[in-house]
């Protein structure tokens, strides 16, 4: 994205076509998305209650769910950012019942690729091939570190698919495919917005751009800019006067506990990522998506799934009774982890300020930050 | 160091002065401050025997000790890359002798800088502030794998300490001495060289240049050249063809295990460290020091340094009896000192092409390596 005003940056449809129009077009081919993705989620894994998915048959029910996500998050993403064209209880109730079923969705699939990413590395790691063997190659450590991790993870998968098959056939979900039965007929637009000139959206648009910037400047962006600053598992960052109380890290008579220290330094960088997404569902309700911002999505994601594994792995090394071997081994995996974290810091370092430097200067929003 | 033709780069010395000059020079200075050094190095070991070195007064010996082996290192390069001007066998000699002193002085403080480095880490990783807290932050296995590691390398010092005191007072020392003594007051240069022109040493100290170029050319620089590659820790370079036999990883039953094949992965970087060290001293013999090539030898220091560091944490990891928690803080560890070997490259990755733009062509000297 370069520095075209976002006024010039809408594309053809806001040019042309009423607010009701667009938002309309938008969150009906989006609802209509989600009620065919919904049967083919829903009925495989109602198909083979207590079975995780496994082979040809999983494949559908997987690329179902990933549909249906994808339909879940631009239409909360799009009743967030135009909110004031909605009646406001309809769009609040709506987005609350897409959370539930984003949160209740995402974490199967979440699983699986953590399963494959943390399995992926540790056979990277322990690999004995001599034209490139790992750091851990051969240590004895790693088929039980590997077990290990494979059973927690697939002990995870297999709760969080009994969760699924319990809420798929409740009242919750049919009342929201209800939901989105009407809105894929009728979007409930308030009076007056439906004829309104499409010009009215670009500004709401560039709000949600606003949030991204105020959020992404008080990530310690600077420190990110150093690769291997060496401060990434060493020190922390602190995001300090910018965090908020609920990222505080947990303090137990005065002392950190690392779990809560990572999760508070992790946690500004997960709430940019949210409002990337929200700025590029923004941006493809006016028509006009944006190749920098789905890359700069793309790396906020990889940081959190490599945070989300280091996690998992910090957590596998507090089972009881495992050998020093297996410990030592996750203990690299779980440096490795952060290590990946600190990488999509860095590359989002690199990215992020081409992208603000094009930023629309929406009224009452930050100056586009600049790096240290 | 920019493009300037060797030739010209070696300062008024030898502008003015005939070859003998310019090496007995260097070399009577250089002997005079091993003579100068030697007795605060083994005066101070040698008064307090099976004592380590501790508060004040070992300063002043291991001030002594950095200064021998300063002029030791020095020493040995100019006999190296100057051997053409020497009698073969006193230099060979010499030079053998002088690598024996090297190999027994450089352990202690090597053991005690080793020390430093990881308990600093150690604590970095496990601060508690909330300013900054580390990744392991409060882990109940720091405290374990810190004095784990504090203890293994003070036993290690002892050791060392040990080796020295028995080895400087023996008849060795003694004649290596009385070497420096005559060096210090006559250097036995070949008949004919010592009323040579000055020019005739650019050439040899271009050819220290030539074997670093050339060994340089073989590292696998496109891969340091990416930040947090990942390759790191996951897949150890190799470098195809150019290997050594003796830096192939050891096989066990056709399976390579971590530590050769880390040793393997970090030889070629080892010995472009001691080319960079040759090619350095070359430089101050002919009166030209340069500040990239010190940059250079300080960045291979430091890889030096983390890959030893690094060994030193995967072997306390072997100790048996050790707790999971103890073995996963120093999982943590180890792969905290691969990502500072990693730095280290990346830093060497975009210090060398600088450099090697300005590399003198010697004849038969291979072209300047470019990154990939």
């Amino acid at each position: 994205m370069t520095d075209v005003p976002m006024t010039a940056r809408t594309g053809p449809k806001a040019a042309n076509a009423s607010t009701g129009e667009i938002l309309s077009g938008y969150l009906t081919a989006q609802a209509g998305a989600f009620l065919r993705a919904l049967p083919q989620a829903v009925g495989e894994a109602g198909s083979r209650p207590g079975a995780l998915p496994a082979g040809g048959a999983s494949a559908a029910a997987a690329a179902g769910t990933e549909e249906l996500l994808r339909a879940v998050r631009r239409i909360g993403g799009a009743l967030h950012t135009f909110a004031a064209a909605f009646e406001r209880d309809w769009s609040a109730e709506t987005r609350s019942e897409l959370r539930w079923l984003l949160n209740l969705l995402a974490q199967e699939p979440a699983l699986l690729r953590r399963s494959a990413r943390l399995l992926a590395a540790l056979d990277s790691l322990s690999e004995t091939d001599p034209l490139g063997p790992g750091m851990l190659a051969g240590h004895a450590g790693a088929p039980k570190a590997r077990a290990l991790l494979e059973r927690q993870l697939t002990l995870a998968r297999t709760r969080a698919h009994s969760t699924v098959l319990q809420e798929l056939r409740s009242a919750r979900l049919h009342a929201l495919a209800d939901r989105m039965t009407l809105l894929a007929g009728d979007v409930p637009l308030l009076d007056g917005v439906a004829r309104q000139e499409g010009g009215t959206l670009p500004p709401l648009a560039a709000e949600a751009f606003g949030a991204l910037a105020a959020e992404a400047q008080r990530l310690p962006l600077s420190r990110a800019a150093t690769p291997y600053g060496g401060e990434g598992l060493r020190r922390l960052g602190t995001v300090p006067a910018a965090r908020e109380p609920s990222a505080e890290p947990r303090t137990r008579g005065g002392e950190v506990d690392a779990d809560s220290a990572v999760a508070a330094d992790d946690a500004p960088w997960h709430r940019v990522r949210i409002l990337v997404k929200r700025a590029r569902y923004a941006l493809e309700v006016c028509g006009a998506p944006d190749a920098e911002l789905d890359l700069l999505d793309c790396t906020l994601h990889r940081h959190q799934e490599a945070a989300d594994a280091a996690v998992t792995v910090a957590t596998a090394a507090r089972t009881p009774r495992i050998t020093p071997a297996t410990a030592y081994v996750l203990g690299v995996v779980h440096a490795d982890q952060r290590l990946e974290v600190e990488a999509a810091r860095y590359a989002f370092g690199h990215q992020w300020p081409n992208l603000a430097l094009g930023l629309p200067q929406a009224q009452g929003a930050p100056p586009a930050p600049r790096m240290a």
